[in-house]
């Protein structure tokens, strides 16, 4: 689904700028994770298809691969740690997957999506480190290109929320090519800045252990193999913003926008209006990737 | 701003349809009201301008008509009831509007209106019984038309939140001109069905004093005189929802599509998801019309 770019005129008086909002929450199955299942699945032949598919994620990943398997007629199993949100854990069961979890602090998701994969003969649907996962991905990047062109704006920066990134990578490739100008930034929680971190070292940074955020869909160990070389080519750089910081741009959201965010949906929103960017006088696209989070945890964010 | 009509496959399985949402939640100013409030008031010239501009509100075409106000450089002043949302009062006056509060159970807002626009040389601008009003609110019904057309969709359901009856009376205007065959259906709150028996009998019928619903957006007292012979021509019928039903939409909204509705606003969704109306094998679009609720109010009814 083609997601629309918001004006968003009370971020543009906090920002003093053109704030144009990306809003990927409102893509099928509630995040940007539908376009990389979808490049990545549907390219399978029969045959594979019958086999199935295999995914590990912290939810929204498990979602859309769950939610495209069933359109394309294939099995699903999706590894899950047992702390994601109840909502995603049973929307993925929604749309016909079956869940296998785990502890994320002492199991490799790595490693039990690996060995059912080869179990059952299925295809293992990897979140990020995947060129056409990035590629699919990166569709919201062409559709930024295309609504901006639409509207006579020119992007200056571009935030997006940055986990393994592949939606920054994909989305760096297309904006980049089509607005060479414009810095782009990967956004992250404290204590998960390991790209930030290792886009300032040049070399790939693991995150330290013992860190927490409620920002679930960011919580990944260090940048991917394919994913870090495009980024470290194409972005400006990168910053990490504390969760109280992306609990006040969710209820800004809420008021505002009228749009539900999870937390790591929210956080390039919050890097700006917390002022970790200078935007002034400038048009800044917020990526704004995802909206499936509990109904308690959003009251909270909002209250 | 252009709003988007947004594929609901979760609503579509429980009704047995095609869905499409138009998201008017997701207008400037929260609601489709801003539509309206710029065809009036940019119709003025400089004289009337400088002179200000009077509207009499529960809320969101005050907040409309403050925001075009600024926009246009008018002096604003909005008459609500003191028992609007506090979140639609604070909007308001962040637009740069005086305020003026009055008892919704004791005082005509009409009257208010009226004696303040006449003292201050003013232009009244009404919610709803107003061809420009009217044919700026229709402009969502062109969006409709169009963006139906550019996904190869026929509507033959269009259910529209309903209070004084220009949103539904514009927007079918333009849909019935271009799907003849579309059934297009005025949605209102249990003891606020004016327009629902009205249609009935043919002639303008009020509500029994005493009801009471949260859909603070839809407490009108009758249909409005240049409203209701649109509607008699083109609607389909009406119908009513009770407030449980209208706050499961909100919940579902929260969870499926990501929106922030207010319950005025998530009526329609609420006839189509309780069964109040037959869509099997059909398409049907529903119009969401606003997103201006208190976080209490919206963490009580996803809760």
């Amino acid at each position: 689904m083609r997601t629309p770019l918001l004006e968003c005129p009370a971020a543009g008086e906090i920002a003093g700028a053109r704030v144009l909002i990306k809003a990927e929450s409102l893509q099928r199955t509630g995040s940007f994770k539908f376009r990389g299942a979808w490049n990545r699945i549907s390219r399978l032949d029969a045959a594979a298809l019958k086999g199935g598919v295999v995914a590990y994620s912290s939810g929204n990943h498990g979602q859309a691969v769950a939610a495209v398997a069933r359109l394309l007629g294939a099995p699903a199993a999706i590894v899950m740690p047992a702390d994601a949100p109840a909502m995603k854990i049973e929307a993925t069961r929604a749309h016909g997957a079956e869940i296998v979890t785990y502890d994320r602090l002492r199991e490799s998701r790595e490693e039990i999506g690996a060995t059912l994969a080869a179990a059952r003969g299925a295809t293992l649907v990897p979140p990020f480190d995947d060129p056409f996962i990035i590629a699919g991905q990166g569709t919201a990047g062409l559709e930024i290109a295309d609504q901006a062109a639409a509207i006579d704006a020119v992007p200056d920066i571009v935030l997006v929320p940055c986990s393994g990134g592949g939606l920054v990578a994909g989305v760096a490739t297309v904006v980049k090519a089509r607005f060479p100008g414009a810095a782009i930034h990967a956004v992250e929680p404290e204590g998960f800045d390991d790209t930030t971190r290792s886009l300032r070292s040049g070399t790939r940074e693991g995150n330290s252990p013992g860190a927490a955020s409620f920002c679930d869909a960011l919580l990944v160990a260090r940048p991917g193999e394919i994913t870090f070389p495009i980024n470290r080519r194409l972005l400006a750089g990168g910053m990490a913003v504390p969760d109280a910081d992306t609990a006040k741009a969710m209820a800004f959201a809420f008021r505002h926008l009228k749009l539900v965010l999870e937390p790591g949906g929210a956080i390039a929103l919050a890097a700006l209006l917390s002022g970790r960017i200078d935007a002034r006088g400038k048009c800044a696209v917020v990526l704004c990737s995802g909206g499936n989070v509990d109904a308690a945890a959003f009251a909270r964010a909002i209250g």
